[in-house]
């Protein structure tokens, strides 16, 4: 999407056609700063510390992390240990995994001196395919967007309400959740976004916020505590987000508080939608969504903001008493009759088992 | 409540007799300090810069402003110029006109000489009328916590989860809210408290915390995204918050995000309780709670945030990206349909027009 008019993606080739662009995210949104990654380890190193993160964009910097190392040394040693490194980054990321096997996948069998080659291939397949998707979620949201423009009369702004940051900036380009705000923005729809700032990361306030404001959609910062209220005084038209993991039953495991923003919207009357590329669908859930565990972070997250002071500086500071312990649960489940529509590349569906398997066929028979 | 086995109040005559000793609040959570207050610009300061804070402690500490008042100057000039300053600290805060009426109506009759004796003995008055009255709460609120124990089966913990402030801080002793939880906790009950951080001020980190901390009450912050997901897995067996008023049909208005963590209360069989002094309610509303106006303040409380650097300074950081605006509604309606009860000085009653008006018979009759 757009950064003050030029068109970026998360990960680019630079100019010399070798060396990797990213954007270090961690500098965001005080600072728009990219860093050329030059070895494998660079590479690894922007996962770790996650200046990449989202993980479609993880699965892409590692492919094109292995790329790197091919350039240095497509030994099948050279091979094994770029693999090995870049997998140990992020343990649970299944798009690290996925992408770091697609990738050896098509190295193994080649001779050394065409593998620096394929590899370049493959993490520039796998980046617009991801665009790809992403664009196809855009476009299936977008005619559920218009639909609620109509339903509103066409007057008016559409007010849309999202949690976390799936944006483009988690992504290769626009985005999941974002995907049809940006479409229907660039088509004219007069969009405004509610923006939960979503603690404890704050990837709304933080992420969501300034890609929103770098490519021009009108958006508001609100606390966590907010939409509810916003909804029960009619100012929210429908809500969506992003999906870590969606079970085929169509329960939505999400960032933590997705559960209560739908609580509300299906309390108000609020259409709530879950954007999703269909990769994210783990059919192998079919049951009891309590049975999903839900990852516990730091409790620093918790006590501990990091922003920038009035002087310009980077500077964490703790909001909790010495001596008062924090819980930190990353994820909730919204069950799927809290979910109004489930948007995929392939299409929009309801959130039922039955609303998945007419859009993926082939995979809930198996 | 007890500050590291001392038990304190949040205002409270110094040992010569005449001058006000506070604790500092806005120096909490991360330091505890305590302010002398020797004249009555020095009390209106305190309520303006908040200091003090919490509707009741405010219109205490308006009481002993006017007798700080009437010790330097008791003529009716006097009088009436410190009333006027005082009332000017903070305009909305029903309980500064309160206790500033009920001082004055006691001094008018006064000739100038009895004046000061009379306030600081209306003042005095006024302190422990509101410690009574919330320690009555919490004897409501114990036989609640100890049914819900009883149900529970008398094992393990007790699980509550609270929002916001609450708390002694906010009233002359016990609070509202947590009232029940220190007679409990005193009593033996071994509850713990989960405690929203309370975005964007943060009282729950901040206050809540810093209170159950020094009491010794066990607890865990949360921030205020994660309530619904320790609901859906039985982490939480009752929600109690307080009030800033509700309403004759029991509509209960609080800091914005209560009405969230009451849906999830609904959705998961959890009880939510609301503990109020019976002067926050509000006989004269018994319509559409959304009629209710919803104050909007400031919105740098949602892009910036206070706290202690490693090093121990206490700074302020902003969180948000530059040209993202913020909306800051401070507080939310939870319809009364979401209310377990109402715990109040009286006794505990549903949250309908005959559960009130059967404890306060006289009043819904007016």
């Amino acid at each position: 999407m757009r950064v003050d008019g030029v068109h970026r993606r998360t990960i680019w080739l630079d100019p010399d056609g070798w060396a990797v662009g990213i954007i270090d995210q961690t500098r965001l949104p005080h600072d728009f700063v990219t860093t050329r990654l030059e070895t494998v380890d660079a590479a690894a190193h922007a996962i770790r510390a996650m200046l990449v993160r989202g993980a479609p964009l993880i699965g892409a910097t590692a492919a094109y992390g292995m790329a790197l190392a091919m350039r240095a040394d497509p030994s099948d040693a050279g091979l094994a240990a770029a693999r090995a490194g870049l997998l140990a980054t992020r343990p649970t990321a299944v798009n690290l995994r996925w992408a770091l096997d697609a990738v050896c996948a098509a190295l193994a069998p080649q001779p050394p001196h065409a593998r620096a080659a394929v590899a370049y291939a493959k993490a520039a397949a796998i980046c617009d395919e991801d665009a790809a998707i992403c664009e196809a979620i855009g476009d299936q949201g977008l005619a559920v967007f218009q639909g609620a423009w109509d339903a509103k009369g066409g007057r008016g702004t559409l007010n849309i309400l999202t949690h976390c940051n799936a944006g483009w900036l988690a992504t290769v380009d626009w985005g999941t959740a974002l995907a049809p705000v940006y479409k229907a923005h660039d088509a004219g729809l007069p969009v405004h976004v509610w923006v939960d700032e979503t603690r404890p990361r704050n990837q709304g306030a933080g992420l969501t916020a300034w890609e929103l404001g770098r490519h021009g959609v009108p958006h508001t910062v609100i606390v966590d505590n907010a939409g509810g209220h916003l909804m029960q005084r009619g100012l929210v038209d429908l809500c969506i987000t992003g999906t870590d993991r969606t079970t085929a039953n169509g329960d939505v495991c999400n960032k933590i508080g997705t559960y209560l923003k739908a609580l509300a919207a299906h309390d108000n009357g609020v259409p709530f939608h879950v954007a999703l590329p269909s990769p994210t669908i783990d059919w192998t859930l079919t049951g009891d969504p309590s049975a999903i565990p839900i990852e516990e972070r730091d409790a620093a997250e918790v006590t501990d903001i990091t922003g920038r002071t009035r002087d310009g500086r980077i500077e964490t500071v703790t909001v909790t008493p010495a001596g008062s312990p924090a819980g930190n649960y990353a994820f909730d489940v919204t069950p799927a009759r809290l979910v109004t529509s489930l948007i995929t590349e392939r299409g929009v569906c309801p959130a039922t088992p039955e609303g998945l398997a007419g859009l993926f066929p082939e995979r809930s028979a198996a």
